[in-house]
């Protein structure tokens, strides 16, 4: 994946997103990214406080080069800084354990992306409705015609925010075991060890009335399924099969 | 778990970790913020350069009260930060997606640990070969008596930082769907989906010489198997059944 040429826009490349470590397996294109991004329901941010760094795992989602957020502990802080408060958005997918032949080798596959840019909290009632329609829809497709419509008051309980990407970088590491030349001769077990997310059964809410049937939208949500699929499926169904 | 008395040490509730969103949600006893750093691989690590913050996806492993980690993009800026770059390592695990019946009570069940302290690197290469030995031992159970040694080069060519634990929150969230009174005869499909990480069959490198048997430190590691539960299992194996 690292060696294939990057079609189509690319986040432009600067002093903060600029991969430094192993940076042939950095990618800036926009496909490259929104794929790691789209296959991902969690992220972690981080933000700085008082100079002091802080990272917070939250449920975000992509629209276009946008990034939208829900319930921050770094909400707070947003409140009081006008101008918007500098973060980076971070996902990262573990695809599997590398057992080399020694230490130094020892890997795991990944793809993981970094997005900067600056966080502002949504705070127009209509703005903030529609965010939080289309976070439940690009998590489970077609759900929010099926629900109970929010309050005002559930409205303004939540807190979303939302940051453009500046810029960003993929990193994707995906080549299992590699050893140095001379190593591969040794009698010693060496292996790739997938490792996949995966949801189980639906557990259906035991205070359900008889009768309620299981909704359509979830026909992907199947005991066994990987997450990440299941995630960028749900994406394509709200937004379209694009990576812009 | 969040209504369990917290037996044994605990870590200081300062200004820094205080748990606000939520916080009922939150424990600061070592055995529950442990369980959480070492039933897990990798973490995300907060730092600030320039002012402005940065996440970065790395594995990680627990000593006492001490973390260690690998390779991070924060090394270089720790070469020029002789007192140690503050830092916030954060961990987290996805337990689940609670599908309720209004947007509101959507969520999701996790355990996540945030971990604050300086990060210093260490540079004395004794101490280097014992953390990384410890690292390969602490995931993969005795794998490294059974590994190529390391060269002096490789250990040079290697980052580890270490950080004392000065403070930690872990949050945790085990509920499921949970509604308003009033909504639960409403018909709406209502449910949780179970997350979980797992592991696939070993996937052996072709290059290995013939008759190279499966180690039996690796025992554990069988198609099918939670990863976390492989990595609280590891970590045991080396540091013994304590959460101190």
């Amino acid at each position: 994946m690292p060696d294939l040429p990057s079609p189509g826009a690319s986040y432009p490349v600067t002093p903060r997103n600029k991969v430094r470590r192993l940076h042939e397996r950095a990618r800036y294109d926009h496909a490259s990214v929104h794929a790691i991004l789209d296959s991902a329901m969690l992220c972690h941010i981080a933000y700085v406080i008082d100079g002091m760094p802080y990272c917070t795992p939250t449920a975000f989602w992509r629209e276009g080069t946008h990034l939208y957020w829900h319930g921050s502990s770094a909400s707070r802080m947003l409140r009081t800084q006008k101008p918007g408060l500098p973060v980076c958005l971070t996902v990262s997918h573990l695809d599997s354990l590398v057992l080399a032949r020694c230490g130094f080798n020892h890997s795991v596959d990944y793809r993981s992306a970094m997005c900067f840019g600056t966080a502002h909290i949504i705070d127009d009632l209509d703005h903030k409705a529609r965010a939080l329609d289309a976070m439940i829809d690009r998590f489970y497709p077609g759900r929010n015609a099926e629900l109970r419509p929010s309050t005002t008051q559930e409205l303004k309980a939540t807190m979303v925010v939302g940051m453009e990407i500046e810029s960003a970088a993929a990193k994707v590491r995906a080549k299992g075991v590699g050893d140095e030349e001379e190593d591969y001769a040794l009698p010693i077990y060496a292996a790739r060890f997938p490792v996949r997310q995966v949801i189980g059964a639906a557990e259906p809410c035991p205070r359900m009335p008889q009768g309620v049937a299981y909704p359509p939208g979830l026909a992907g949500f199947r005991d066994g399924r990987r997450l990440d699929e299941i995630m960028l499926e749900s994406h394509h169904r709200l937004y379209g099969d694009t990576t812009d």
